[in-house]
């Protein structure tokens, strides 16, 4: 975690805030919920609600409530067991492939955990501590990340029922019109990617550091269902030669020929989206494809998937503007039509071509926080923006999110780029 | 489904009687239970409380209400395919391994399409159908048997948690003492075995017919706790001289080395039971093994398994006595102490060394009916009596219980056999 | 084993004509066989061609030289390692699904292995111990045995080669004509079956013993590749209603629509057999089809199988006929057409209805050689009869050969059967 | 593929003389190999020698005889199908797993094929076309590739076998001594690295392009056996804060304690190699660890792995020095004792922290030669040098070679970096 120029009071006041809204928003998400909803897991990449409800209070607790409070007592000490993720040091915790066995503690039981945890931390936090206050960022931010996977997790396990039931909105924003693609061109040189402060941001964000660039042009706006369509109905998902070997043998595998959670009805394409089964928008963004599935949409298309130092650098002129998914139910047409790079954040994440690897000079913090991005460096690559699902105060230029290239169940599509 | 001598009045009152018991007992089941607890599936062979809930309903709709009730209305035709669990004729259905994943309908809904069918139920009863009594009466026996079910895959499920929650007591009755074994013996020759009425049988109980016995004896009660420990201080999990391959090979690759729930914690064993975790009590009757380490077991005790001829012939002549589990809370110590057979029914189901094969004349029934017992007449071993978890009804000196060789998540157990 | 009334000179004369006939045999089946066909394992049920020919050597080391020649050594003692198959009491061995992984000790290297016991075997033979010769006829019947899975493993493996090698001619001899199906009838009452001497029989045939049954009938001839196309005609494969469920689902599972080696081309039915490709033969008995599907093409015939009581009494009045593989290279036309039954033998293993249990009064012998047949008795039905890949020594009514019911790699056919 | 400055006249004799060369190389290699040796596949990586002979012959045949020699006729036109191993638009190819099954052709039928194709390709390139020549070195490059393979294939397959047999010398070679390590210090900035010509190099080693470096530091010798055995007595295996969290995963779900082909006997470290199984000897590099290993051992040392981009540039001013594996039987100690970085080629390939990645401008070329590199660009990771099994003529300080993270059968080792 980075934070620049820290100014006590107000990083407590902030902290406080923050942490207020956080928790209230994980609330209101699954405030429709039956208890059985929250209960499920339908892959072992995702998590139960209730699970993440647990998991982002036991983080404060863990890392905070723990440490810092002498005497605090947990409801239930072996819930430390059942909602640690993967903290290694700090200690054993329960097999991630089975989150949806545990059908105790109750979803009641649950809340009372978070309000326990939220009671103790609004004491702590009314001390002022800047250590702590650092501390719940992190742990709000960690939640925000939650909040989003609650979403797709859900989503992802709602799609195995044939009953289709819906949720709740969000989703990508359409484009205002079958909006043609531009280019839009950058000059090569030495140039400085990564957080830089103020404000938060996740360890692997950083050292700010300088990248080499060629010259190069991305696409104005991310690639849209009809683009999608147009790839299907060209055989692409059948033709090797825009794939790469492992991704083709996936998609066979699997029997992929259109992206998640598509099907075909009548001549019409429909999603199940968490608003239920839709018609797919040809001009919405295109979402849940894999990182295989990006890269030979590129190739068919004749270009290619921008590295994350591109994309960065292209983003960093630019405001995040918009009315997100957390601050009101419905959103204007994005602001920024007409010219420029559009709908660059709030819509979907954007898959780059770039693996997860650290920045030069990083090392992670000591001690089981350090845990959190250093040890996924491998096997996974980077995607940029943001999407529909993720919270407001997660977007920024140097946010790097990232997942396995076979992954779907994400908000995730992409935009294209090309040498300059 | 056999019934001897149906006098018409009769048969629908006692069917509307046991209609309604079996329907209240089923909802007795589950009082307890959060609808966390309901959802959840362990194994492909178990499903979730809710699924038994509702699929038993469905059989009543699918069999019954849809064929003998013009204009009768699901509240949601969707549930046929949902609910259906083998029933080829009955149409396409959801796969037996995604059970776990429907949450929706909420427990809440199955309650109340439970409520629908019961009253649609009540109504086509009252008119007095001989043929309609006779389809409710199997329906309800084959509730009864998913009455079990519910019980032992709801404890497979918590079984998990390593919070091991309790939840009721039915339980293996002990012997009143260290009961000493007897040998009990009995005459060879032609004998009948097969269900012969009055009362109800499922059709996989006939033809009644004779089977040729040379003399045996069979043990005086079922093998204990105390019995199994012995055979585990022996070594006898690691000694593939008393193992049939196939089971030796299942031991190994799965790490038994004791019942299924068992644990050794200070030198004593425990075990995980509907009421928690329990020290093992040595006199009571061993619970939890597949026919794999009953078979070893016999070896090992220089006896046999008995065959289910023999079982059944050696039952014949007693009744069926003791206060069982949904007759009371609590039962007296049972009644047949002192000589001969002891807990034949009510404590452990007793695997035999008899495949599940059709008797000789055996014909299903027509139509989709006909799918219940026929279909499964391969890999699959036999067990006689009934446990602490079988309703009183189910029991009876024909009923072939069946279940694969390496299952053990039943309330199985066995009796010690020999020649004579 | 069991043998009766040996004459100690003439069994130690007979033992050693078989060792001499059996061991030569052997080397005549892979005369014409490269070294690379002879490493290869396709399946963990089949073993590699060398595999079977030092197995089949250690075997006669195992159980005779070590234990009854002082001072015998063996050209690798750890041969006992790699080529024990389960004998669990003769010590450690290696896994059985790697046996495709060892390329060293060589054909050439097994060969110098079967030499160098077949000199020690004939020094001891000479002696004319009975108990030496009685445990050699067993290690001629052992390697009788794995000469047929050699042929049926080979087959098997080279099946995986699109160039489709041909090696050599056993097939089943085609019906002289599209023979009529006959039924022949048999009285019920009690009967006897199992072995009874004299000659050679498995422990596993005995004891003889008196079995109940009731009137019945047996088709005249095995079913035909005729009679299974008009099953396959039928829509048999697809149609859940014949079918045992876990038959129908590993039906489903693999893609079965058709014996195994089978396929379709230009409309015609062709299959891969030891000869290569070949079409099918209408008249020919149906091989290489599991139980499952046995069972469903019974029921979908209005029939069933038959149980191996019916098998084994309908055939102990007949004599075993006809120029065996073994005995020549190409037979007559069987010499019981007209009337009776036909084809007992020969040409196709017929599934029976029976699964492979222990007999009454069943105790296998101690010791190592115990193991033989055993520890198998669980999830295997009972084949009847011989087919063109089983020597002549190894036809009798009462042997009893048995494998899994989804097995398809073996000469497997059926014979239907009804009640009487 | 890239070469710069062709002259035609010494590209056609170079091309032949290399030509001959390698494929008298490839035969020489198998020479003392039994054909059961050669028909083997131990798990999907990995191949049968036979198969990489004849699939190097397939390359030159598919690519060069088809496309230039009019009239070409193949021995068998369905080797096309066999012997393809992943190039979709040369047509349909047997599937990788299922190498191991193919028993014919034989081994002398691919040696008759190897030399048809060896014959036409000489009537060919005594033409002169420098095209032809530039193929013929491809395929040749391509046929050291799969020399190498054959190597570590073959040692991987006869791991499975207790007798271990061995079969040939390479191996890597020990430091003159337990050589200290030492920091060869580099200075940061702008520079080039890619293949830059004249000579051989796959498409992949281009463009040369700029990179930026930060200053940094190799070690002066690869990480030997005896710093391994320091990491894993320290319990470097057992200590999860040192692993990327899938190489923990990995590493305990296989049980990793030390390199393949490792165990402890008599508190000595043995291994099994090329020579059969040998003491470790703990000055020279260690070999055969993952990508996960290899990171987890440079945390565990304070320290990482290079970038690609690192290495490159630190061998650049340096011959490649040695007599290595194909030019002579055995090899004097390295010359470049005392300072500078030792042993950068013909020991161990070096794992990289870099994925492989498209250079920035890389384009594959047009057709199936083009499926060469880029279709494997994504989950793999970049090792540098050559190792002990490596023919001389793929060594170069541009080359590119690459395996997923988990794969350990490879001649794998590292050499620690860190920041300037």
């Amino acid at each position: 975690m980075q934070t620049a120029n820290p100014k006590p009071a107000d990083l407590a006041d902030d902290a406080q805030a923050l942490f207020r809204a956080t928790r209230a928003r994980s609330r209101e998400l699954v405030a429709d919920l039956a208890p059985e909803d929250m209960v499920m897991q339908s892959m072992e990449d995702a998590s139960p609600t209730k699970w993440h409800l647990a998991h982002t209070s036991w983080f404060f607790e863990q890392f905070i409530l723990r440490e810092r409070v002498p005497g605090y007592a947990s409801p239930d000490d072996r819930f430390a067991f059942l909602f640690n993720s993967y903290y290694v040091q700090a200690g054993p915790r329960h097999a991630r492939s089975q989150r949806g066995l545990i059908t105790r503690p109750t979803v009641a039981e649950v809340m009372a955990y978070r309000a326990h945890v939220e009671a103790a931390m609004e004491r702590l936090l009314d001390e002022g501590d800047p250590e702590v206050a650092e501390l719940a960022t992190l742990g709000c931010h960690h939640e925000m990340q939650h909040q989003e996977l609650l979403l797709t997790d859900l989503l992802h396990a709602l799609s195995f029922n044939p009953l289709m039931p819906a949720i709740r909105p969000p989703e990508p924003r359409a484009l205002s019109d079958d909006q043609p693609l531009d280019w839009i061109n950058f000059d090569g040189g030495i140039r400085e990617i990564g957080h830089a402060g103020p404000g938060f941001a996740y360890d692997c964000e950083g050292p700010r550091h300088e990248v080499l660039l060629r010259p190069y042009a991305l696409a104005s706006r991310p690639a849209t269902n009809a683009d999608w369509i147009a790839f299907i109905e060209d055989g692409g998902y059948a033709d090797a030669r825009h794939w790469l070997m492992e991704g083709f043998a996936k998609a066979q595998a699997e029997g992929w020929d259109a992206p998640l959670y598509w099907w075909k009805q009548d001549d019409e394409w429909w999603s199940f989206t968490a608003r239920g089964p839709q018609p797919v928008n040809p001009h919405a963004p295109v979402v849940h494809v894999s990182f295989y599935e990006a890269e030979a949409f590129a190739r068919w298309a004749g270009a290619r998937l921008p590295s994350e130092a591109e994309w960065e650098v292209a983003a960093q002129g630019s405001e995040i503007a918009g009315n997100f998914m957390d601050e009101g139910a419905l959103r204007p047409l994005p602001g920024q039509a007409g010219a420029g790079l559009q709908q660059m954040h709030g819509d979907v994440w954007e898959w780059t071509r770039s693996s997860f690897d650290p920045y030069p000079g990083f090392r992670p913090p000591e001690g089981a926080i350090g845990e959190y991005n250093g040890k996924f460096m491998v096997n996974q690559y980077v995607l940029r923006g943001g999407s529909c699902a993720t919270p407001r105060a997660q977007m920024r230029h140097s946010y790097r999110n990232f997942f396995h290239p076979d992954r779907r169940w994400q908000m995730s599509g992409l935009r294209l780029a090309k040498d300059g």
